[in-house]
């Protein structure tokens, strides 16, 4: 094997091939990255026990004298590419189990793993990939994944929900204390899928999609997903099990419904939420909708103070007075998901599961439990 | 107590009075500001176990009603006027023991601490203070903080030795591994000064310094040394103790010399580091110039790999070949105290201190002890 091609080329492909790299591994060749040179074509592989990504370079700067592959060893790899000049870098096996780097003046010898050892990865593609707008998929993506479980005992809940029906796909995730679900139309009909993909596979997968790309094609096999973006294969592991019916969790009917400038109601419970407790993970607040319309976002901690923020809806209040108390982060989580300048906040009573929704953010609903307090 | 003040003007107080605040004491009081309010001056006042800071604020948009003092907690308050909207603030004590603080539709009550229980903290000026340009001083820090010792066993290291005869200034700091240096000249004759200023303190001093005034004052007093800079006033505790002789420690005789360029040598040392050590911390490099007036530089790890870099000195090297090894972490520490774009290295020998010299900064030497390697 033995290549040269633009230092920067390189190294952009690698920084989204690293998202893939195990750092913590009892496998040490999952620490590594996989070269596959062809006579036009470098091709790069890495996986964990999430995901595994593959890029194709064809490059223009891509020159290659003697084809063949090598498993190199990956963090120190990636920080050494960063760290060259600008330029050209010559990559070689030499000895059959080193690694040279050479660049301008700089020399480096890696020891290779043996690449035999690198288990074979099956990046399924079939004939009628879902076809999606990146910047949809990032909305999805964004809007969803933060509400998904990070406690493992109910492994389901740690992945989103991705349905898609004819041109209707649907996205919910829920740690069971709050809910996010996004509809969107897609252009064309598709078959039918039903899938829970992990959280911590979609929040890498966002990271990837940086490229100026408009199409995202989504690869559905049994056990895993395969998203092709440009010359990027990002494939995840699917959760196996049922992802509950959420359905009828949402409520319809909403009697209390209050309007509010997103960014207001976002402050007001930013700095009621400094005061509660340390960590401002399980930080409380309360809502009051006064009867004169102004909403009152309190909270209280006896050893500190307590802080009182009045918020004016933009327009009169659909309901009767309402007192409610929720997790300050939930609530600031769901409302940094949104787009619009206004949101609408839709109350079935002081106990009961509330629901966010936005002018601009059409099929987009956040749902939270509210706490009781004494 | 009862004042109203701009917003912005208050927080840019406060983040400079934060740096004093403690966040973990067994003395609550520590973690308080202490305000003084005054016909027409505010004062805020916090302290630690190194440093304490003084703050006069005498801004056009003060407006005090009635004057007064308060302990207030210190992270809580900052927190929250951070996250004030522009414009005023209304700041007063009700009920004797609870700071109000009204802004817009903001309500903010804190309980207060016992203001009596603050500790009385003498900011001792005196008549004739040193005077340096603020750039200088910065620099000072910059250039030698570093090197002070973080291990506690011989406390006086971890200070930075400043002695100041008649018009000249020294500062020096060690940790018995490295040393830095920097003399300079000052305008006027002050007092003789020979004290050891705690790394720490001057650590937060730097980040002080940061308003647009050209000067500082240096009051010195026995067990404590005082920065005035603007309307701030910055004292820190003394170490006491005897810091070591350092001066027969420099050599003087520089049999081998080599000119690099520094970013040349800054990132081949930085490419070499990659490949030693998990954690940089002990990352060994040799540098090795050979009679061809090159240097390599390399790094050796048996599991991982090895790199060499070649380095093109600016001119030819003074001196016969040399083999040498040091902690690549000092190197680059000392490297980049330097404003010049070149650095001379000079050596007396394979196992012997060396030091490091630039072109555009005069008066400042950085000395590395090497490191034995098999």
């Amino acid at each position: 094997m033995n290549f040269s091609i633009n230092t920067d080329v390189l190294l952009n492909n690698l920084l989204v091939s690293q998202k893939a790299l195990s750092t913590k591994t009892p496998a040490p060749y999952l620490q590594g990255i996989k070269l596959e040179v062809y006579q036009n074509e470098l091709v790069l592989i890495t996986s964990n026990s999430d995901i595994a990504i593959k890029l194709s370079i064809k490059d223009e700067s891509l020159s290659v004298e003697r084809t063949g592959e090598a498993l190199i060893p990956g963090r120190v790899f990636v920080d050494f590419i960063r760290k060259l000049d600008k330029g050209s870098v010559e990559i070689s096996v030499v000895d059959n189990n080193v690694l040279r780097i050479h660049s301008h003046n700089t020399d480096l010898s890696l020891n290779l793993q043996n690449v035999d050892d690198y288990p074979e990865i099956n990046f399924v593609m079939n004939d009628t990939p879902i076809k999606l707008d990146s910047k949809i998929m990032k909305g999805i993506i964004r809007q969803t994944t933060f509400a998904t479980s990070n406690i493992e005992n109910r492994p389901i809940l740690t992945g989103v929900n991705i349905k898609v029906e004819k041109n209707h796909l649907l996205a919910i995730a829920t740690d069971s204390f709050r809910l996010s679900q996004k509809q969107i139309d897609i252009k064309d009909e598709f078959e039918n899928m039903n899938v829970v993909i992990p959280g911590r596979s979609l929040d890498e997968l966002i990271k990837v999609l940086e490229l100026d790309l408009e199409e995202i094609l989504i690869h559905l096999n049994h056990k895993s997903i395969l998203f092709e973006y440009g010359n990027i294969l990002f494939q995840s592991r699917l959760l196996e099990g049922n992802f509950p019916e959420t359905g009828r969790l949402i409520p319809t009917d909403f009697p209390i419904i209050i309007k509010f400038k997103t960014d207001d109601l976002a402050v007001a419970i930013e700095r009621a939420s400094l005061l509660s407790s340390k960590d401002n993970l399980n930080s409380i607040v309360k809502l009051y909708l006064k009867p004169d319309n102004v909403v009152e976002i309190t909270s209280n901690s006896p050893e500190i103070g307590k802080v009182i923020e009045e918020v004016y809806p933009v327009e009169k209040a659909i309901g009767t007075p309402l007192k409610i108390a929720f997790s300050s982060k939930y609530f600031l989580d769901a409302l940094k998901t949104f787009n619009s300048e206004n949101v609408y906040v839709k109350f079935t009573g002081e106990i009961r599961p509330f629901v966010i929704e936005g002018d601009d953010d059409p099929d987009l609903i956040q749902l939270i439990l509210p706490v009781r307090t004494e």
